[in-house]
């Protein structure tokens, strides 16, 4: 039997492939990995429920991180799909998962969609011009990690874009809970375009190397690949008060832009009063 | 009326989405982009025609470059679908119609999906430790481009992954039969990984840098996202001959590796004689 790892896409329940529907379709038991990504927007696990005509069992963090050895099991004997937001291979932890089941001789099969990581193209900056990637990350008061910083610096040094992947803390124990080992999960949070753009100057402030300020050129994207997405460009300025509204959102730190990605940029920026 | 600019994904007919399906099957035109990339393996014009009940019509290099103004005045009267192999954001060339359709007031809906930028993801290295992207393209006698050179230097000295996207030829005229205006065409060619390699070390040897060499590491892929893909890792020396079957290829040149990211590379490593 197959282990089906399947991609979602970016939007509902109908951005599934046909060959990832007919996937689950035949599938005796359908999990869906909600703990890396959120489904889009009005999505709902009932939703996927009704379309596909199946019980969808969520792979929590605990499922996800404990390495999902019962699902693997599983799949010896009748077909198992495991349904990811985006595409399979967003997160290290399905890269895993695909390679452990092949050292245990179960067969898998991997069914690709859209992620973040190539629909980002909507904003007509070019795909081949990005460099790494950051993930930004929730600050608290002790904790404000700034490695991103030099990953930006190598790549506004060379002049290629940088795409801010934001933070969600989906069934996060507060610290209280956790030490008290009480299954008590805090409401799931994302962060804001506002919140990455104010993070960023933090760490300029603190860094004073010059590599991004105030004035510099970014897009804010929200709900890539849904009916409403939204992609507002200007200076980090303009855009630190924008409402983007329902999540998720990612912000491009923009590098040198070719007139082409300049032009498309204009055709983004932001209206002023 | 709308212009559904459609990603089809990697594999065959069936790696379109529901929605896009959904988007086709109530289009009054149907065209396919056949300029820019190629349909997978066994896939053709007539394999979609008969799945999706639709005439499909070639978008040829004349048309795309030209800008499919026709088309877009189409979409004024009548639901028009403009399919794309990958996803729609791969290419300048389909930002700019997208971009353009707007601009005249025509609705146009982007339907994503699975591209080589993400689903590269397949061999284990992490999609965040990719820097810029370069396109090998063919050298011919008097034309070799090296500015990937550059590109691959700056991603090498910062650790960080190169895909090489690698030159296809659809619908190329001789230069005798551009000169003479005839309309005659070459068969398509499609660049190895093997040829990818030869030409990585032939601007090696030119530029003596040593931005990278023979025992630098590499991971070959071929058909990503088809039930057949290959993906094979190794030195560029032990991957120069190994066959990697029909097209499309696609070849990573490996920064510096994480350790999970080493024991994937190993997974996949050529089985020595």
């Amino acid at each position: 039997m197959v282990l089906y790892v399947i991609g979602l896409g970016l939007g509902d329940e109908k951005d599934v492939t046909i060959k990832g529907y007919e996937a689950i379709k035949k599938s005796n038991k359908v999990y869906l990995e909600a703990y890396t990504s959120l489904l889009g927007g009005s999505t709902s696990t009932e939703s996927l429920e009704k379309f596909y005509e199946k019980k969808i069992i969520i792979a929590d963090r605990e499922m996800v991180e404990s390495g999902c050895e019962e699902m693997i099991e599983e799949s010896r004997e009748q077909d198992i799909s495991f349904l990811v937001v985006g595409d399979p291979f967003g997160a290290t932890t399905h890269t895993d998962l695909v390679i452990r089941a092949k050292e245990k001789g179960v067969p898998t099969k991997v069914i690709h969609n859209a992620s973040i990581m190539n629909a980002i193209g909507c904003c007509g900056l070019q795909l081949y011009s990005y460099g790494q990637t950051i993930s930004m990350v929730f600050f608290t008061d002790s904790y404000k990690p700034d490695s991103f910083y030099d990953r930006v610096k190598i790549n506004m040094q060379s002049g290629m874009h940088t795409l801010c992947l934001l933070d969600i803390k989906v069934k996060e124990q507060s610290i209280e809970n956790m030490l008290r080992g009480r299954k008590i999960y805090e409401p799931p949070r994302f962060m804001t375009v506002n919140q990455c753009i104010e993070q960023l100057l933090e760490i300029e402030d603190i860094r004073k190397e010059g590599i991004y300020s105030k004035d510099s050129f970014g897009i804010g994207l929200s709900r890539v690949g849904q009916d409403d997405q939204q992609i507002i460009s200007g200076t980090f300025e303009e855009l630190k008060d924008v409402d983007f509204g329902e999540p998720l959102h990612s912000f491009i730190i923009c590098g040198d832009m070719h007139f082409i990605e300049k032009e498309y940029f204009e055709t983004f920026r932001i209206k002023k009063n």
